[in-house]
């Protein structure tokens, strides 16, 4: 690559994610929007007019993203997109992400549809870029020289699973994980959670989600196999995860409480955790991604935190936050963590993934 | 006891706790409020006067108490009280009971204080009325006819310590708890939670509350032993309890993701525990006491509930609700569990528990 | 009418306003439950299912509605019914509530339709039940022996027009009346507000709102003329309202900020106006109504009061409260007045129209 | 000015407002924090440690301020510093800020002890630095050679006054201007305003609020007179204001329902005002202040806007924002103004005060 940035596209970009990419991609060094697109009710409108009313950030629309012309989408309208990321519903996000990738282009999706695919890496972009060693395999299949699909997790999931990774590479495999998360609205979208079931209120239950932290924990912490061409998900031996979900009444900020028990014994201390998610580094890092933050996993030492209202900024919301390590009763050691869902739970994870796949080589 | 009701006392009358013991006992079929006991502050003032600006019901003062006096805490001013109902702070709650009941006074107290204490039993209405047993002894010990204190537990213990119970009575002995609770400010008293602290916000730590519920669990769940004079906590076999306590933006009613699993092996089911939760029946019942619900434990169909706003009135806040019970890939069974923490959860369990005693005899 | 309750029909069942009528009329002394009529998806299941994941209400659904079958809403279902509510939307209302007054039927309509036609009063019960007086009209000019159509009015009007109502009966007709509101999300039924739009946060905005009050104002306080034919808007001299909406993060209950001018001055002092609101007495009790408030509006000493939460449930919902009343710099009198939209400001309204047509004899 | 910037300090650097000021001042092109002075227990600590549990902001304490130590607010620890910044609370703001004036320190005060001093000028700094003129007058007056008093005014009366002296630069003056408030939680400090008593609530009450805003836009829209001596009050002819102050469930950011009218008839149209608050600009724009907005007045078209969430942090929360103007059927023209309490409300003003100062020479 020269000095040109690289002309990227958004497909859903009406929507709640879609917005985030646009606020995340609307000054980047490497990237710039050049293709958006959207639903039939959106098409043909400039940015502005289409997003009228749904636009629910706290900045405003970046001004010379305002007149960029809402297209259908359609492949032929990203052709000269090195990098199409998708803010879909799942609903659309399937077949239309299937004729992107099969049109050649490459597909950094946060849509549900291709996670569990056997071709297609699941990555947190903290933990497991190394999954991208599957791209050539995926495009082999597919006889595509330059298309390929790769996903993120879930936003509970990346909350989640960067400490659990960090714990993995400083203590070895896990054995059990319980999980109860307190999910913050946005993660429903807009309109999304009616405000007469959330005031004043928690709703136990999250169609779908608990299902998603459960499998996609798994994925995401194998590794790859048979010269990079399967995922291994250790059907033997697997990692026992357990999720509690719920939604409350918090704007963003997913928040959850993780206890875990460790193969090996004894477990560490709760200094040793601490010291170990402190000291965790991640591939994103270590290639000096721009949107990778400073430091993966920030530690709190404050009896209680983190916190989402006060915590979820900080680093731009690409890092996760922990604190309260202490010792389990019943596993062996618990801890509190918050992830940002709207940023690393979900736009960030796809820019940063393209981030990491363009110092790989894999936009060239 | 005649036709004529007994007069009860309420020390921290003016408090949060101590305005819902009004409510509850203002127009109650076997008591009637003869004494209201506050700070010094208070004192000397009708009670109307007196929580001018602190009353934060949502139905007024009962017209009959807005003129009551307000003693000080001194047993002098509550001789002809047959109950002593305290909603105490942990602070004076602990010599001013120890007082009333040197003087012969039974009080029934909301207080933390004496929960730990070798004599006194700590009693959720709904689960283990027979520790009133004890009470013999504790008067023995300290040489007294009539005098006793009689506790009840913290509200997010009472809120699943029920669920627990009906387990154990169909089941056997439980082996591990993990307990996640999502608690409402009305807990922390007024002004207790800041609203910066809670707005758009999460704050993953209740002081001392994790262990509460650890520790009360047990002597809970436990018996009397040595012919009745001593709790029996099964200290070579405990059961292994481990809490995570986060407040949260909600009014009343404190929600609790729970799993369990059991000694006796294979564990039940999903329905198995469902329908036991149903069956459950607790002394309270079948004593027919006033304030006990008809129902100890609702089971909810709906894959959403329990939900705080929904569901905390129901059997006005004097049952327990469960729902979402499920197989946990960590332990057994994984559920949901609501109590109203300030009516079963503080102020009923003290009035429930002075309905039982009185039928047991121990107010006469 | 003999012993027998009068059989009603519910129109819109299912919606917000509909489960507020099943609630208020499930143990009514003069009326009872006998038809349910919803959208197409509902039809023909029992009351429960159909309304299976949008009851939002804090008390179960009685027991004996759960079964009744929803039906379609033409007036053939409806026949045995001596009333019929309509909780629709605006949408359907206009020809359902037609149809059904061409089929004979009467119906008390919460709806916004019939509001401002010629025949139909406009009636919040508390105010001007006299403008019943005109039914006859309507019934002759479109040639109908029972059946008409009584409205009432939109929530934040009713709010506000109680206390202007009791003003002009003591101090003679207003010049100008400013209203700003902070209106609950119920007001917008269900799902209604986003959570995302209201969570820390107000939408100084609420469609058609302001129009409404500052329209309906002048037909409700105006009178009828033409020997009960029509109604008085007072065109050539009409009170001046000014009405600013917003839409604030509370269930229930409409708060207003009003500032009132006196056509006749001097203005009467706040003292008065106090003592003019506490007086005041409407027809609806002086009949005694069954859901009738003891005290039309409640005017609250404490400076700091009426509030939303605490204060929305008074008299089950169905009086008006008032507080802080003061002078004003700009106008004469300020004071802030607070309706419970659900209860007086939706069903009790349409409920108490009812009573007050029975005893009236406009239902026989 | 050479290069090196001015030192300044900061009274009540622990509080709410203090911490604004931190975050403010931390990386100013033209102040350097050097002394940080707060309440007897904490002086003595490093500021880390002193404002520990309390810091409530979204991001963290600036590395740099973390191991200043926070001294007694005596001035003797305040001599280097060019400006002393006030957050006091108003019990200790009178003595503190008048001993420090007094050892020839200027005070710039978001305390309101002085606003109504005949010596002091109250000043919003979009609106009337050209009131620092009295600023020798208040020096001689009291025989000091450097030392003064310059005060912000209240959050909520910023909020509005800004967009009345657009209207009365373009239209001349007005007559009559009602006011309605939903201000924010955090104008309360910390922990300030109980949660108990906001979620699904509005306390229509602020103690002393309504009275500031009447009486502080007088002063502030008021000229100089006499020489530059005394304030012009406008005694005989006074603009009259009204204000109904709400506390609501939000975070940050007053908004407020505006009604006025103008001496000058006819009124301007909406248009003309839209026109008329879109073109103000104010002296610390045209001097080219650091933290002054680029846009005074932001005019929000969408009908529902501006909202307190989406808005407030819009130019760094420095500006006003306005919307929904509307011809008023009582007053002359009615609109939306939203102002961040804690930015421009409240820290921003001050600081911005003291830039302005710099520019025409009253720090050297």
């Amino acid at each position: 690559m020269g000095n040109a940035k690289i002309k990227v596209g958004i497909l859903g970009a009406t929507g709640t994610v879609g917005q985030r990419f646009i606020l995340q991609l609307s000054c980047h060094p490497e990237f710039e929007i050049a293709a958006l697109g959207a639903s039939a009710s959106s098409v043909g409108k400039p940015y502005k007019e289409a997003v009228s009313g749904r636009w629910k950030q706290a900045q405003p629309i970046p001004a010379h993203v305002c007149d960029i012309p809402v297209n259908e989408c359609e492949p032929e309208f990203f052709k000269e997109c090195g990098v199409v990321f998708s803010g879909l519903d799942s609903k659309p996000a399937g077949p239309v992400e299937a004729a992107f990738r099969e049109a050649n282009l490459r597909v950094f999706s946060n849509a549900k549809n291709y996670r569990r695919d056997s071709l297609c890496p699941l990555i947190v972009p903290l933990v497991n870029t190394d999954h991208m060693d599957i791209v050539p395999h995926q495009q082999k299949q597919l006889s595509l020289d330059r298309g390929y699909i790769i996903t993120n997790a879930n936003c509970s999931t990346t909350g989640i699973v960067v400490a659990l990774k960090a714990l993995e590479v400083a203590f070895g495999p896990l054995d059990q994980v319980m999980v109860q998360t307190m999910q913050a609205i946005s993660g429903s979208g807009y309109p999304g959670v009616s405000s007469l079931d959330i005031l004043d209120n928690i709703v136990p239950f999250i169609d779908g989600e608990e299902d998603k932290i459960e499998w996609e924990t798994s994925k995401i912490l194998g590794g790859l196999k048979d010269n990079n061409t399967a995922f291994d998900l250790h059907a033997d031996s697997p990692l026992k995860v357990s999720a509690q979900c719920n939604r409350v009444s918090v704007i963003d900020g997913h928040l959850a409480c993780v206890s875990v028990s460790f193969k090996q014994q004894p477990a560490p201390s709760p200094e040793q955790v601490a010291d170990a998610l402190r000291k965790y580094q991640c591939e994103a890092q270590t290639l000096q991604c721009h949107s990778a933050p400073k430091q993966a996993i920030t530690v709190h030492e404050e009896s209680d935190r983190p916190q989402p209202r006060l915590d979820r900024e900080w680093q731009n919301g690409a890092g996760v936050n922990v604190g309260r390590i202490r010792k389990c009763p019943v596993l062996d050691i618990k801890f509190v963590s918050l992830v940002n869902n709207v940023m690393l739970g979900a736009a960030t994870s796809s820019v940063l993934n393209a981030e990491v796949a363009l110092k790989k080589g894999l936009l060239s």
